[in-house]
């Protein structure tokens, strides 16, 4: 298993029957013991394109229900319609072992998802009005390195590179901008989307808050384009925090500079005093 | 039957068994004959609502299937967690008749939501960045009033008023900003913010390109806060229309000038020679 730094191989799914699929939630996705959300996602759409006949991911949506620990898990899928241009599946993440490796079954994830052939060809119509936002390249930002707590094993997984601006997590804005390429030059396909639009620090980690952590209700990833390899430049950015909830926008784009994400989550702000 | 034009009675689920609801598409919420996707929404997340104790609905996602018609519907709710915070539910909504009344099950819609208790008084944190949008009042915004195709009956079922600027459908811009309230001074509850999230016409009608229609895939909406009565602000625009896709982004205010819902959609843009 010497290939499980790879994100290909750390979120494969194999088939185990009808509508069912296993994987396996690889060590060192994670923060502070807990799967990335993203990876979570991943390994999902993953069983739901499966399931959906190999057709990629266009609008997929995750819930996350419990924290995933490294160990097997099980996808249960559910196909709700398959049609001639979409196919909507749902996928339920099932955890099979607990954290001292006994047999258990408990929910990680739930997924529900659209997914489609090649969306990029089928309209001759095309209006932009939004720029790439102009960043440093990545040389000239600052390389993320995982620790045993911040920044997290996670960053070991991923080449990440923060805006110098957004890097001291200090800026007073709930936003972040930077760049993030998988190790290896490993090709970054629709479903590693996932992770990028989950994998840089909470905004609210930049506003200058009494938040230490913001866990993820809701995660939905529109898959705009499929990546031409290369850096994926990123940004995300909240404008709503209150009643104890934060969105957070984000946009990633490929190295051509064409739009390939749109991902938006809702999370919980814990009380500052709690 | 007299109260059918209401919101609430209009959406109204009723228990059926184990995990199961039912409901009736009401006439008049159409658009071109296709019962509204809010408002589809807003009786799928009722049943969800219902299957999760009475929570509210914080994050719903739905994913359109077929178009809904007048007549009965049942709606199948799968608890995916019942947690202390938020419970996740999934719910199947299902056709009973086809359009000649005769009995089939068809599958309409499939949302995946979280539902929890009251968000807004549980954290004292608030930091909010963008200001509501400074638009002429409903007075002197353009009232639409619904015909049997184009504005299409659903307009008779609300009180909807688009800005000045935007009414002419040729502003260049994929952009709609206005005013919604119900009928008869009705309260909108968290239910009718869906209806409000999909009740604008498509962004894509304002941008002077050759779409007649843009069918939505999914559309998620999170209700970020319970509105006080009166009008609802709101505003729909688009920025990346590529690839056959749009998505189209909605913030909705109460009368007080406080966010209460943001609303994301993927929709489909047909080819211009289709």
């Amino acid at each position: 298993m010497s290939d499980q730094h790879l994100f290909a191989s750390a979120t494969a799914v194999t088939e185990d029957g009808s509508n069912r699929y296993r994987g396996e939630i690889q060590p060192g996705w994670d923060v502070v013991g807990n799967a990335n959300g993203g990876y979570l996602m991943a390994m999902a759409a993953r069983a739901g394109s499966a399931a959906a006949g190999g057709r990629a991911p266009l609008s997929v949506t995750a819930h996350f229900l419990s924290p995933g620990r490294p160990g097997p898990v099980r996808f249960d899928t559910t196909v709700h319609k398959q049609g001639r241009r979409l196919s909507t599946v749902g996928v339920a993440v099932i955890a099979l072992t607990d954290d001292e490796g006994r047999e258990t079954e408990r929910p990680l994830v739930q997924l529900l998802g659209a997914f489609g052939d090649d969306p990029g060809t089928d309209s001759d119509i095309e209006r932009i009005d939004v720029e790439r936002p102009d960043i440093p390249d990545p040389d000239y930002c600052i390389a993320m390195e995982g620790g045993d707590g911040f920044p997290p094993p996670l960053m070991n997984r991923v080449d990440l590179r923060l805006h110098p601006d957004d890097a001291g997590f200090g800026s007073g804005r709930p936003l972040f901008q930077g760049w993030i390429r998988l190790l290896d030059d490993e090709p970054v396909d629709p479903f590693a989307l996932m992770l990028a639009a989950d994998v840089f620090p909470p905004t609210v980690f930049n506003a200058n808050l009494p938040v230490a952590w913001a866990p993820t209700i809701e995660l939905t990833v529109h898959v705009r384009g499929i990546p031409e390899p290369g850096w994926l430049q990123c940004r995300f950015v909240s404008h709503y925090l209150m009643g104890g909830l934060v969105e957070e926008d984000g946009e990633v784009w490929d190295s051509t500079g064409r739009l390939v994400a749109q991902s938006r989550q809702l999370a919980l702000i814990p009380r500052s005093d709690g």
